[in-house]
């Protein structure tokens, strides 16, 4: 039920009626909007800092500008809530019960005023540039904005986006949501060029983007309409392409999030009277805690070793290293090719650079990943969060850093099936100093002891639980949640099979003689996975060989149970595909 | 046999030579080693106007600095000639008999004042940071600089390279080699803001290096071995990052190589007098000439379409295009994940965007291509040149490209086996407007005519030449130089399986019923191939699988023939193979 029925938003059905207000009414209109973010974070979560600080700046895009026919590509979209509020969304807003009626990230299915499904950062400037260029070949004469900012600006792609915007012909504007933050900190030499623009009112001649021969301008305060309605007034319609530099407030109007902005651009559940998360934060080891007790060891031990991870140290809990070991953390911006080079470097000068990466951020980097640490072989350890089947939404999903990283030479790919597989594992890619090692951290919950807890992966030797002609192949997380209860099921023999591109061949030869089928699990798409490799390398024995795992499909906020169900991964489906064999 | 026996280039056996020689005769080595250059360069190819445009900042940092205490990254490493002459390597250019005994890029495994096997660009200022703060760490103090330019300067590497290296704290030297290419004309905003900087003689305050926070320097005749010396004298030693901007000219010494600077990037064997190459142009329908006949005819048919590449127009012959339809026709600089975006943009809006990317240069766009064009399933085209088993050095190889993308959902990978079926293709591609299509561009001769031309490739139906209990399917380019012999010798069946990613499973039902084993060939590596989709679906049924393929190694420079026989690619190894199964 509309928990608002009284708010002004109730009345804005579209941008159209966003046109007829008055501007004390598109104030009061921001308070609700704010409200209502507030509200539903705190039951839902979602994000927060970015969507409190942008709430003016939409207001006035679509009082000034026609959409959908004029366009605005919000990088990220991490900030859209206000806009799907004045886009004829509000109820996902207003009415609790619809609460889940959209989704996190701009969507074209969900609405004609989101052009593309986005996630991931600093594409934007690149997406309008070949929107303006289509549209110059087509004739037709919109607006096309891009709007960047909160630490997307550290990634490379925003600057080819903007070398190649600089020089378009006709109208392209491009808004630099400036407040003063990545995910993290900001950091890099363009927050001091950001600091600069600020400090001089927009006025300094050191401007990285009038040197690049964008048309500059300056909003002071981002978060006053009016000034955002002047601004865009004032670049509506004209004929090249516009750099407007905006100064906003990550976080306005709720205290917690501008005092820790970090800890409030993504939020969990929480009580809006303490700002406390509503779920309690778990206790007892995890694969985070795991990671960062190996790391803390070796740093007490006065190891040259060095956690680098790209503006996400909240994801692996890294802030107590962040803080107590400044000298052995470096956090690189949203730049996942850097971070990668950048720990080649480390490696080559002989220090032991530790990469924390998400999955899905990591595709950024492939060819980092292939050029400098692989070609090079350089001993690169790499700690690997989200990878695996989920409900993340499409342009989050985990499941193809492993088709990235275990298909290249040289890279070592270990799937940890407990704790303390994933310490051992850890402990020995720190200690050997010859090859790149990926760690793909568990997203299902593993046992804390177990696993092939060895001293050298660098022969892979499966450790193997016997039973009888079936042999079941669990990768990484998938071993203890499914492999073991179907082993178990089917009386089969239960196989740890360590790693998702070194196979141990010998095992596999004996594998194939003792059993008629053999059966691989991994938490991860189908295509370039482990199990296709297993099929290949055991395709001219006489054995079976059945391959699960996710098919080849962007998945877009399923519940994993429902995807595990499609996709055969439940205990009953794999008996029933035995027995129908 | 030594040609210039009277070279003082004979007596710099080490950079130690090089300090003690006076300013006139270091100006004497330039000399020499152009000559040089040029002469090899006319007898095997290579890389030409960089390396000439290179040779007095080459001279002057060995003068200077002490490698390899102190380190130089060359970017690109494709202007290493001079660096290889002066450390220890001459002779593989005063000696003919010796022309083969280097490696045309950095190398590790050559010579200890090479740090990094590279020849992706962009990567240098991100391995000097990484280098830089290792060297913090572990309490040196050497010098660390990373020398780019040429183009490299519009990846976003680079300037996520720029915006970390900016806020070092000890000593690091960027030295921005401007000579005002990419290997085509540079475009972008960066080219404006370099002009203004070199017209100001370094002067201008609208200086986005100092912007960042760099302390900037400007060498106004970086071909003056003097004015190199000077400038790195100043920049040694000193405990802050600098950035160091020298005007330079590509091609220097030689005056076609000045005048046509694109055409003497890189060059094969030439006649000195004339400049023109030694072998004759190819003649006859290629694979290049078919998807330009395709543009063309699309772009006179007054189609919305854009020839879209990055930087490398000479390696798919868009030149004429670029001439003569210059609307049609956008190189975005060195910046692939820029040109995959802005494909997606124009995509989008209705337009048709068709990429021209090289395979191993591709790999910087993994995440554009799964995030930007496949999660909104955009009807991207793109031609893939260089993507197969290849003699090329190992940072250059085209074996990832078919990993990367045919793993992703929604793109429609294809391999031509004929001339005929690549322009079916492509004309398909274009035509139909609803999924990504990538087409694999032959790298092996393939007959003019035959192969799977076909009006509509969304359902792949396997074209069949029925044998007797072996089933060789064939892909792309390996379809007529092996698959059809192999099929012959064997009398097998033989197929044109069409797609890398998507099966004819019906066909492949058959196929598996009806035959002993099944043979899968392909040009590619076999981890994450079309190989192990054959293996894994097949898996659960009575017939036996062999991928052939390259095994997961980078390969440096080794003959194809010599790749193929280690991998069993050759058709009397495969013969073999089959009788002893």
């Amino acid at each position: 039920m509309n928990k608002h029925p009284d708010y002004l938003l109730n009345r804005v059905k579209s941008p159209a009626d966003v046109k007829k207000l008055s501007l004390s009414q598109m104030e009061k209109l921001a308070q609700e909007i704010r409200t209502l973010i507030l509200e539903k974070d705190a039951a839902m979560g979602g994000h927060l800092g970015p969507d409190l600080g942008i709430v003016e700046a939409t207001i006035a895009y679509h009082y000034v500008f026609n959409a959908p026919k004029d366009k605005i590509i919000w990088d990220v979209s991490h900030q859209t809530y206000p806009h799907k509020m004045l886009t004829g969304r509000a109820d996902a807003w207003l009415d609790p019960d619809k609460y889940g009626d959209v989704t996190p990230y701009s969507n074209p299915n969900e609405s004609p005023y989101d052009y593309y499904t986005i996630g991931h950062t600093s594409t934007s400037i690149a997406l309008a540039t070949g929107m303006a260029k289509a549209r110059d070949l087509m004739g037709g004469h919109e607006n096309i904005m891009a709007l960047i900012g909160d630490g997307s600006m550290t990634g490379g792609l925003a600057y080819e986006g903007l070398n190649n915007a600089a020089i378009e012909k006709h109208n392209l504007v491009v808004v630099v949501n400036d407040n003063q933050m990545a995910i993290d900190h900001n950091v890099g030499g363009l927050v001091t060029a950001l600091k600069k623009l600020r400090e001089s009112n927009g006025q300094t001649k050191e401007n990285p983007f009038t040197a690049m021969g964008f048309d500059y301008r300056y909003v002071a305060d981002g978060n006053d309409i009016k000034s955002m309605i002047d601004a865009f007034k004032a670049v509506k319609d004209v004929d090249h392409p516009i750099l407007l530099h905006i100064n906003t407030l990550k976080g306005k109007g709720y205290q917690p999030a501008i005092e820790h902005e970090e800890a409030h651009h993504w939020v969990m559940p929480f009580d809006l009277k303490t700002d406390q998360p509503l779920a309690p934060a778990p206790t007892g080891p995890n694969a985070n805690s795991v990671a960062m007790d190996v790391m803390k060891e070796h740093i007490q031990n006065n190891e040259k070793i060095m956690a680098i991870n790209a503006a996400i140290p909240g994801v692996f809990g890294l802030d107590e290293i962040k803080e107590k070991y400044p000298n052995n953390y470096q956090d690189v911006g949203i730049a996942e090719q850097e971070s990668v080079a950048f720990a080649a470097g480390m490696a080559k000068e002989g220090a032991i650079p530790v990469l924390f990466e998400n999955s899905t951020f990591l595709q950024r980097a492939f060819d980092q990943l292939s050029h400098d640490v692989a070609a090079n072989d350089l001993p690169v350890v790499m700690m690997i969060a989200g990878g695996g089947i989920s409900s993340e939404s499409k342009t989050h999903i985990g499941v193809f850093d492993q088709v990235m990283v275990s298909n290249l030479p040289n890279w070592i790919y270990l799937a940890p099936t407990s704790l303390a597989e994933e310490k051992a594992m850890m402990e020995w890619a720190i200690k050997q100093r010859k090859h790149p090692v990926a760690i793909k951290m568990p997203v299902q919950p593993v046992p804390t002891k177990g696993g092939q807890v060895a001293n050298d992966y660098s022969r892979i030797q499966y450790q193997i639980k016997p039973g009888k002609d079936i042999a079941v192949l669990a990768l990484g997380d998938f071993y203890a949640s499914l492999g073991k209860k179907v082993a178990t099921k089917l009386g089969a023999t239960l196989v740890n099979p360590i790693s998702a591109n070194i196979l141990d061949q010998a095992a596999l030869d004996r594998l194939a003689q003792t059993n008629k089928v053999i059966i691989t699990l991994e938490d991860n798409i189908l295509d370039g996975g482990f199990g296709e490799k297993v099929a290949s390398y055991l395709g001219g024995k006489d054995v079976k060989v059945l391959n699960y795992g996710q098919s080849r499909v962007y998945t877009d906020e399923v519940p994993v149970t429902k995807i595990y169900q499609q996709n055969h991964l439940t205990v009953d489906q794999i008996i029933d595909d035995i027995q129908n064999l």
